[in-house]
């Protein structure tokens, strides 16, 4: 399999797309970013890495980093998450509040707003926010094996000033004590963890250790085999917020995406992925990254469903 | 791999186990089943076939006849479908009608009763009710090799009789014009696709095509590679109602459930299983079922998330 | 006060008035009323009745007759009733499935459309269908004292035609016992009520007991004070769909709506009222008829919040 | 019409009841109230004041104060108001969050949290939060006329410590730009106008103006007639959280509960009248406040009902 003539031949395909979809604009550093761009990165699971486009630039991973959030979080207390946070496609907007309502305060997973600030709170227990932000951050160094990786402040100062509805996720979870620190230091974590910014490359970097039933690429275990599967699963049913069902069915990866335009995909045992084109479409996901990622299991036949 | 070792290690914790939940209610042909019951069937992609427990046991599939009755209308209509009937996790009950009036009349997607309604309106045209369930009882046996599998018709007549939800779910459709046939008629054919009583092993036989890409294991193909996979992945993000995430979670293969207490479980080049227990689960999926799947994934590895 | 001017005015400025709303489209007999059409009669305390405009024009009562069949169902079984219905209003559109489904098929009010269909349940008990509309009609002959009123039966038959979505909530309530008919000869005898036929002046007429505690004016006794009072709360809380509260904010009356552009209001003590013109507003209320309303209320300070 | 009689009618028989309610719990304040006291006082449109049980005593008015509010909030910016808060009932319990998604951040009337939080960002402007919660204490005492009323700090400041859900109301209609202020400003008026302490004496006289069309009994106007009847029709439809239709049907008369125990109601041109009682029913209203009233309508035919 030539992967190298696969990527040229998406690259130019989203490079000539007409419909890019719409950059975000809640705030001004994501909505200033050229919709032009696109990247891909490859990492097999031998080791390779292919890249094509703007794989080398880096991007707001916005939620992407509820994978590593989530990783986190597991390693903390494990399977008592699950008391706090659900594991069910949410059937709702990312950060819809009615489900909050109809089931007392617990979201439905946490790749959706309000189950990522259980997994802050979950990773702020025994720190400082400053401090719990800064293990993130190393744990997002250690698996892509890139410790260039940083956040973007600025970012993160646009996400406090714009974030009133995750204030209000927040304090909602508090009032039914889903959450155990005070909402304001919660969500400064949660913000700045949405604003980690990374490249293609880095990103597919980062996923390997998924790719890899929980093995780090240079050595040792990020997660156990099982804890892998079951991140998986949770990308697979719920990456994708209320289009979860529809990106399982037309690319067939467990896969997450992000607002800043990347998502992060996973072929279990062959491919780690990271698209990246900031047009969203209508259920906030990348245009141009989902259709990439469907010619590319076209092409590639990876899938989770491919016999 | 021993798979007769796994299964009887399996037989033998499903016949201990302490809860064993609760038989569906709602009918009397169902009420009255011996929860003690458990079976399993599974059959290999090299066409060998290994069973356990009450496995020639015939017993009413429900909703698993929704995989059937879809990939029947598929080979009809094609993607044209997806205009008619969503294909996202519900994040509802089975039967709930809330979501229907949200979203204008077009369900989730197809395996909540709703979408398995709109599946039945497909397949009945330019049939009668009498011929559109014959066609898919003669497409069941041609998927399974068994010309022995019919129609409970005590069971038909019981659904008939206490499906008022189910109508109303139609009618509601219907006036949102979603339907295109008199709801009586199109609910005759649903109710007698629940109907169908098909044992464990006759189960597995009719997913061997979902685990071979599509192909007949005795030759030809049922449908293209791609369809297989797609129905693959709506079966691991909608086919165990408001816990499919959590079966995905738990067992990792795709897998489609009935109140019956049946599962037909795919794993794609390697296995199709069928699993059987009356006793349901709070989310109204076997309770012994999804426990011996999971054990199953945990003895062979079989998960799609597997790296 | 000189009731005649003010209907003069009114009536004229009806006339004029360029925002006239939209004729109901669902079926043809309502779709191809003129729009220009406006009527108003006041029938007061002391028996003097005053008409203005197109009084005398027949329309379809529609969901006014929910006052007629509340009173006549309270007459059979009392209190009881409110264990099928409740007494709130809904917030939510006037044949809205949800709120049914989050309480368990009990409709909010009897005058949506769940709930009335639940008051044609309580008055089809012990009769046929036939009978029990028949009796309905002989009751609000007797109370506008007009043997002239009658069903439309051409509005009746379309009702059934274009009836799906009250199937549906038929089928729904029976699916939780809360109808003890079969839903399709309750629909029957709903629809029939649907589509009685009355002027302005007949609908003030049948309106006078509830102006008069319960009295009949001809003599006797239609209901009990207390429960002539229970019938205007529920009107005045409940009898605009989703726009009661604004009709009690800016008119000031116990009013009842219908899709045919008529509405009955009651000033306790002092007047009913009622008015009609086909163009409904947004909310599915009669757009000049709530406007004459409010301008009536203003000049004649009959609101039941006045000092 | 003997009101003194009346009144130790009620008084004997709420003193002996058996089912008093619960008292509400979220805050120490308020679940040390003795359950066994009730109160009541009634003034005239004459000027007299009738009392009788625990009339002196003073408690926490709660939701009461929304009434105040909003004749503040109306004086101010009149019906510009209606842009940022609807006139609907609401349907659903005093503080969901749920329908302030489905309605874009506008709240579906003043009297529910939501809704009273808004009229504290009207009352805010121009104000330092001290300045605006004084100014609302002197309007409260000037239609009392008695400079003893005044804010429970205990109870403001318990208001504040366990307000997690009004904050993540106050921050969801942020984000939707229906407040202007900071949240915790306007959440600090808020909480400040619940903790005002009244007791039935004070309360009853501050209530005089909506009974007297406006009116202050001592000479001049507080608010033009029109709109006294328009406060009067929105605490009939949404004065006691989902139970107001039930309240209107049993009681008639424009009312508003507080969750302290306390209820207003005012028969127009007749009486301004309080009662207080801690214990509430399932809905949040005083459980014997609102059967005392009940008992009273009854014996004086007072409710905006009566022919």
């Amino acid at each position: 399999m030539d992967i190298s003539a696969i990527i040229a031949n998406i690259v130019e395909e989203m490079r000539a797309a007409p419909d890019r979809g719409t950059v975000a604009r809640y705030i001004p550093s994501l909505a200033e970013i050229d919709p032009a761009q696109f990247g891909i990165a490859i990492v097999t699971a031998d080791g390779e890495t292919f890249t094509g486009g703007d794989a080398e630039t880096g991007f707001s991973i916005q939620s992407i980093s509820k994978v590593f959030s989530l990783t986190l979080a597991l390693g903390k207390i494990g399977d008592r998450l699950w008391s706090r946070v659900g594991r069910e496609p949410s059937g709702n907007a990312f950060n819809s509040i009615v489900q909050l309502e109809a089931e007392k305060g617990i979201p439905r997973n946490p790749f959706i707003n309000a189950g990522a600030i259980v997994l802050a709170d979950v990773n702020l227990a025994g720190y400082r926010p400053r401090e719990a932000i800064g293990e993130l951050v190393q744990f997002v160094r250690y698996l892509a094996s890139d410790d260039g990786i940083a956040i973007d402040e600025t970012v993160a100062r646009s996400e406090e000033e714009t974030g009133e509805r995750n204030r209000a996720l927040a304090h909602f979870m508090k009032s039914y004590g889903t959450l155990h620190h005070a909402p304001e230091m919660v969500l400064g974590t949660y913000f700045h963890a949405c604003s980690i910014e990374m490249s293609c490359r880095q990103l597919a970097q980062a996923g390997r250790f998924l790719m890899l039933g929980g093995r780090h690429p240079e050595g040792g275990r990020v997660v156990p085999d099982r804890r892998a599967r079951r991140i998986l699963s949770l990308m697979l049913t719920c990456g994708h917020y209320d289009a979860s069902g529809d990106f399982a069915f037309r690319v067939g990866m467990p896969g997450k995406s992000g607002v800043g335009g990347g998502i992060l995909a996973v072929v279990p045992g062959k491919a780690s992925i990271a698209v990246w084109s900031p047009g969203l479409n209508a259920s906030g996901n990348s245009q141009l990254g989902g259709l990439a990622l469907e010619r590319l299991a076209e092409a590639t036949g990876w899938s989770v469903f491919s016999a």
